[in-house]
């Protein structure tokens, strides 16, 4: 149950045909604002906009993504102009006077709400690093450095950002070194950074020593400084496609150093651990959330089967694939292809849907809302797409 | 289709049953911890805790209903002591020093989160005025009225409690006059309070001025402070079951003065308005979220059953139906009634689920958690017994 060198000359063809023929042409050109700049983004189904507010983690998202089809497709100059579109918006309108970026903002740029997070300025990192690559500018050079600095003294410093929770029951994610490894290794593959190596490997060693746990076979999402377990409904809740989006990093990583063994049996161990965690066996999809004792999960879509998941597992599951050789994850690889572009993919007028039940029927029909726009489904489509080209598939 | 006078003693007599022998038993006497004080609600279907957490709101409700329970079944002991426990906690670990109450606090009281709304202080205010009634106790009638005073503040003065969103689309929610409609008739219904009367009546003119909308036949959950309609995502989402409960607060208003027939005017359009947009006719069943002009709404539980828009309407067709003589009520009661006991019921050990899939299977199998506690549920089964049997069933 391998895949033969013909099953994956067809998968790579697969994904940059959906890629450049179904996804990106559902969202661009039409998406880009003449009138204000960035990306309108807002959009039902059928393209048709429901909302012209900008969501600003997608804006940094969507200027990196076509920045980045410049970058390893062709120099195409009307996805460097929507790329440019992107970063002028960002600069002008999403950056507040404390420096902290903005979450959420109208269509001309005024600021409706701010959020305690620093993720915003990691997609900012990532867009402006892929573009600065794309275009030769040095100003996105430079603010694509000097934010991924900014995220790292955020990240490292506590009480830094207003906190949600009071210090009585202290707690970290795992999104946060995630999301670091990830901004560190696009910069690096852009425009280079020498402090990226050196962080990844920390943040990859805190994932391994506080958030995987090997006695019950888990990677949890939340945990105590010291990384034991918060045996409360909030610290028990795990967020498979999260992990699996964690493992694939890490793989990456591995590819870079040269297959690392270590790096490739960590990343395929969370892969393995939350893949029995997070598949549907009965409807198939990875499911949102699951509590680690099986007890209830309190967030009310924890059963629902959302796009993303699908996105990073797809990723997971073909590099831990070509990384081992282990049927295995051709075999998982097929269930969730299969799965996700029998159940998500829209083929009347293209793209995904974002949410569906669990039995896989659609429970909204939005493409983009301030949650969900072009990023992962295509990043996988990409992904994927050089993954196997680079292998000459 | 009107109910005979055997079908409303029937259900008289099924509500009040289901109160003293289903709902409280589920949840009384082994949710008040004798340790710490306060309550322990956050169980699994059979009971079993599942977080020892108190949240913050539930713990006032809670002595609101065993409060209740002694004002209006019977002055049992356990009830008043079970009331005095919750009261002594919420006095003891749940205010802040500034005054302000938190959100969440562990078993032994510590605070875990703190939010920028004051609905914990309205609850506050109805157990401290039923615990007054029904012990005498004279400082938890001053409590109550100072904390009402203090809900007042928070609700007239822009600004005192911090914002959510920057002030670039301001905006107002229904649920501020309507928590206030009902925690000032619990007051004047239990210890009075002379501000009672006209904060009401200012309230039920908010609503009826702002957020009712005759020309779609439609209420709105949030609109401009000048009432207009915010055409966005967020201004855009209905809640049909949270504008039913304000529907039966403005009925019980009529009631109370006489049945005045403006204000049953007034509820029964809501109700109206507002079943044609919530109940489902595919599956039976309040949905949670509709968009005012059918877009797709962003909340991913939008097409969730819910237990308590089940409950508000059981109460809210009821009403109607009973000041109205309207069999239209006395049919979708019926509705209502038998999907809700039909599908959220837990046969085996008691209380209700509180969360179903759209086509009626249970979502996740807790009876208690931050959200979700003795409440609801428990003040339907005693509204309406109470309903019934003051007008002699």
């Amino acid at each position: 149950m391998s895949y033969t060198t013909k099953e994956l000359q067809d998968l790579a063809a697969f994904y940059k045909n959906q890629l450049l023929q179904n996804t990106v042409p559902f969202w661009f050109p039409r998406s880009i604002d003449q009138e204000f700049g960035g990306y309108l983004f807002m959009r039902d189904r059928d393209g048709s906009l429901i909302d012209d507010d900008k969501a600003v983690w997608i804006q940094g998202r969507a200027a990196w993504l076509l920045s980045t089809l410049c970058n390893t497709i062709q120099p195409k100059k009307e996805w460097l102009d929507g790329a440019k579109s992107g970063i002028d918006f960002l600069n002008k309108h999403c950056f507040d006077s404390d420096g902290q970026m903005f979450f959420h903002v109208t269509r001309d740029g005024q600021p409706i709400r701010k959020r305690r997070y620093f993720f915003c300025e990691t997609f900012a990192v990532i867009a402006n690093a892929a573009y600065a690559k794309a275009s030769g500018d040095e100003a996105a050079a430079e603010k694509a450095r000097f934010l991924f600095g900014k995220c790292i003294e955020y990240a490292t410093t506590p009480g830094l950002l207003p906190a949600k929770f009071t210090t009585t029951r202290p707690s970290k994610g795992i999104g946060v070194p995630m999301i670091m490894i990830n901004t560190a290794q696009q910069l690096r593959e852009t425009i280079g950074d020498d402090r990226c190596d050196g962080w990844i490997l920390k943040w990859i060693e805190e994932i391994k020593r506080d958030f995987v746990k090997d006695d019950i076979e888990c990677v949890m999402e939340q945990v105590a400084p010291d990384g034991a377990i918060i045996d409360h409904i909030d610290g028990r809740t795990l967020n498979p496609g999260h992990a699996i989006e964690g493992a694939w990093f890490i793989l990456h990583e591995a590819k870079y150093r040269n297959n690392d063994p270590e790096l490739i049996k960590l990343g395929c161990k969370i892969l393995d651990y939350m893949w029995a965690r997070g598949w549907d066996e009965q409807y198939g999809g990875i499911l949102y959330f699951k509590d680690v004792y099986g007890k209830p999960v309190q967030e009310y879509w924890q059963d629902m089967k959302f796009w993303w998941p699908q996105n990073e597992t797809i990723i997971a599951t073909l590099l831990a694939y070509t990384l081992t050789g282990d049927e295995k994850y051709a075999r998982w690889h097929k269930m969730v292809h299969s799965y996700a572009y029998g159940k998500f993919h829209d083929q009347e007028h293209g793209e995904w849907f974002g949410y569906l039940h669990r039995d896989g029927s659609v429970a909204q029909t939005a493409k983009g809302n301030l949650f969900k726009g072009p990023f992962h489904l295509p990043r996988q489509e990409w992904y994927c797409a050089q993954l196997l080209s680079n292998l000459g598939y």
